[in-house]
């Protein structure tokens, strides 16, 4: 069988048995050209617009039926068809220098490994150190290994932190718990700027949903849940993987040498980052914020390149001043902490090792920039880490990006025709499956309202027989003909209810029913909705 | 019937039957819990890895048995399930001043509109002034009004033109092909430039695909064949509908009266365009190429601000000079002339009518700008319309634009995760209807290899058991029980023929086969490829 996508785009073709039955009985189908597009898809609130071409000697890219010149006989499909992929997507090569993304076939493959971790759950009964549920979360799964010693802290936080993923009882959806322990001293004046995290939504931040204390875990916890993304890898264990790396180890870092100048990033790569950490920044900043959490430990990766700086909120919470009254007091001095952090994540993406950051390493790191990297790269750097005589601020590095921006936008705009193109495919699968489900819960039914013989009489023998033309066609010989187009096609026609009429065949080949698809989908609902009454009286 | 993505959510359903059948037969079919995902979808190609969790501090969001800490159970699905939508986008809200695009169900009816749209087709035996083919492409479908006067010219290119629909026969793809009405005499030299188009890929340029003449409309023809993009708009019919503002009419404009002020167009929207535009004029012009082609008659709108340049190289070869011997001689020339063009585009769209760009209007115009737009676009108008000192430059624009790249970036990668949500809730489906439609064309087949009872016996009685299982459950009353999460998840089940066990009922139920996924999926799989190797025989 093809795949459905290509089987779809072949609606001309005709059953070999339909085309004996032609030959035989001269009962030709035929097919009206002038046809008006009867209802495109049931499931659909599709209230297709009839777009009116101007004459105003602009391209108009379409034309309907309504505002077809004269004379021009325009045929609409009567059915649905998938038309097949635009040269814009067949034909798409992937640029140098260019973010990269997904394709199709691996965007299916990263898809369906997302949906199953999402769906990852432990055995409580097995496992009872998760609990089996925290407040209005059920479901927990452990994101991070417990560390050797119970009472380590985390380098980041510096306190014992634990990490969930949890099913939210109202809504259903995933989300990602950071358990705090032993914390329950909340001061709510710190509310306020939760309630502003709240409200930040950016593509670059995952986004904090909820703060909350639990004694869940059989101890005062403060609990942090902000949105889960599937997958996701921190930039630390994909960037930085050796252990001895570690951004708060001491190991001897020699900046420069051959080895490791062979591993490091694409310039490309580091500029993406780059784009997205200060747009994120930027957003943080305008809203009166600070993200706090600028560290590689904390900036989720999906996908190819795709980040998100995650745990935002968290230090605002933790780390608050109870000296001030204004719980944006210090707020200016983080935002300055924000971009020196942010300074130390390029250095260490562009030196591919987080020990290159230390003060001693300083020098050759700037060096190993020079050599490898472009003027406007050292240059970020070093406005980032210099010494600070005005406040920095995101918008100042803008043109050192210049026209990146550019390279970001027209990768991210193809990358939206890939997946859109993707999901054309797909889009008319759904219904598909329905239909075809429906007709098996109608056909061959062994009883219906203690009739036996429900689905051999009447209308459902009608579809009885219609089955039969879908499934069970065979060629002059005998031999079975399986095309999963003409499935398609005749499911479409049948959704669509086209006055095309076809020929079905009782099995003993002693009757011809003469009957067309609408009629067909008139049987097809009754049926299926005197089933569905019955189920719900 | 629910919709296919939410019954998917609900994975621990058991039939009514089942449960029955449960109590009846204690065979109860038990569910392993510590099951190895066994091949998450047949038709891909899943090689789910498993990613190795860092001991560095760092959130890693995933987690699979083999990374799994000691003593942690975890339980896997051991069939594929849709998880529902993440919460980043159920809960995304639009904002201001960003380029909007169309959230889920919007994005559904656009698709079907396109896939309508682009298998329109003419009547050639009712309207033979379509030919039936033209060179390598059939099916052509014309995209413009004829023009009332055969000989009127198009204003942008000073020749008869008429512009087709086509599917070219060598991919099947839809192109667009524009005519040129009697033009025989192509320059070989300007083909150097044909060649540079044709290799230009990006997010906002309608790409060239080929040059070629042809006397298929009976006359010598130079037809152009771009990209098709189905449902596109011009800007012109979009944004200057009225016919009395076109660009050439010397209809009187009074800028800045209260009733066009109110009309105007919101400034997010504009600023969406201009990056668009002076990202396709950047990659143009950094190609060693010009755009000339610059004006709202030949820039297509597709979905809600997505726009590209089209008809780019037909002036390369329409307007091609003689009298040089490098083709590129003008270029620097034309470059600039686009600048000035953007300026117009700029201008008319901020005024909100083609007519404010007359040199009359010019003063009243700006002057609108400045009353109802920042400084920066009017500061980019001026810039771009000013008589110039020294060449003007795309990157002299960026700083204009300034942070707006850090929204449309922001507004695209959202939009990405909008689609990717709606293709991950589809892509299950193309497979699960391939599945139901194999089972059909196996049960109730009427006749195989001369064996009329060939789907009763052996391996298809099973499965015959099952398709019973699969739709024509009923309740302890003998009330049909339609729920298509169950069908759902029985063939997922089948799919990836896991161990868990299932009671088959024969329909006098006197026999009950207890068997496992794993059994039918064997002979699902063997019965189906007997069948096709006997049509392939």
């Amino acid at each position: 069988m093809d795949s459905l996508a290509t089987s779809h785009a072949t609606p001309d073709r005709t059953s070999p048995l339909l085309t004996r039955r032609m030959a035989n009985h001269r009962s030709s189908p035929s097919v009206p050209t002038n046809m008006i597009m009867a209802d495109i898809s049931k499931t659909e609130d599709s209230n297709v617009v009839a777009p009116v071409a101007q004459e105003n000697g602009g391209t108009t890219y379409f034309f309907t039926q309504n505002t077809a010149r004269q004379n021009m006989s325009v045929v609409m499909p009567p059915f649905h068809v998938f038309p097949g992929t635009p040269p814009n997507i067949e034909y798409m090569s992937l640029k140098a220098n260019a973010p990269s993304f997904f394709m199709a076939d691996e965007l299916r493959q990263a898809i369906v490994q997302k949906h199953a971790l999402t769906m990852l759950t432990v055995d409580t009964e097995q496992d009872p150190s998760v609990p089996s549920e925290v407040d209005n979360y059920h479901s927990l799964f452990p994101l991070e290994p417990t560390p050797e010693n119970p009472l380590q802290k985390s380098s980041t936080f510096g306190f014992v932190t634990s990490c969930y993923k949890a099913i939210k009882y109202k809504d259903g959806l995933p989300y990602c718990l950071r358990r705090i322990h032993g914390f329950r001293q909340v001061n709510e004046k710190c509310m306020v700027l939760v309630e502003m995290w709240k409200k930040l939504q950016h593509a670059n931040v995952v986004q904090l949903r909820e703060v909350f204390t639990s004694k869940a875990f059989g101890e005062h916890s403060l609990i942090f849940a902000h949105d889960y993304y599937a997958g996701a890898e921190t930039m630390m264990s994909r960037h930085f993987q050796n252990p001895n790396n570690n951004y708060a180890s001491k190991a001897k870092w020699n900046g420069g040498t051959a080895r490791q100048n062979a591993g490091l990033l694409p310039e490309s790569l580091i500029w993406t980052y780059v784009v997205q950490l200060t747009s994120a920044l930027r957003c943080i900043h305008t809203a009166g914020l600070a993200c706090r959490v600028m560290d590689p430990t904390k900036i989720i990766i999906t996908d190819k390149s795709r980040i998100r700086v995650n745990g935002v909120g968290i230090f605002d919470v933790l780390g608050y001043d109870n000296s001030h009254a204004n719980p944006r007091a210090h707020m200016q001095q983080y935002q300055q902490d924000d971009l020196v952090a942010l300074g130390k994540v390029v250095l260490a993406l562009a030196c591919n090792s987080v020990s290159s950051i230390q003060r001693d390493n300083l020098h050759n790191s700037i060096e190993l920039v020079l050599r490898n990297y472009s003027n406007d790269l050292k240059n970020l750097i070093l406005y980032l880490l210099s010494p600070q005589q005005r406040p920095h601020n995101v918008n100042d590095i803008m043109p050192m990006i210049g026209a990146r921006f550019y390279t970001q936008l027209d990768a991210a705009l193809l990358r939206c025709d890939v997946i859109e193109n993707e999901m054309s495919k797909e889009v008319e699968n759904g219904r598909l499956f329905r239909m075809v489900s429906k007709l098996g819960v109608i056909n061959e039914r062994p009883e219906f309202s203690l009739e036996p013989t429900w689905s051999e009489t009447g209308d459902r023998y009608l579809l009885k027989l219609f089955r039969d033309h879908l499934f069970h066609q065979v060629t002059e010989t005998g031999a079975p003909w399986v095309d999963l187009a003409h499935i398609v096609q005749c499911l479409n026609k049948l959704d669509a209810g086209v006055p095309e009429k076809v020929c079905l065949m009782s099995r003993d080949e002693q009757n011809v029913l003469v009957v067309s698809y609408a009629e067909l989908k008139k049987a097809f609902e009754k049926c299926f909705s005197e089933l569905s009454s019955a189920a719900t009286a």
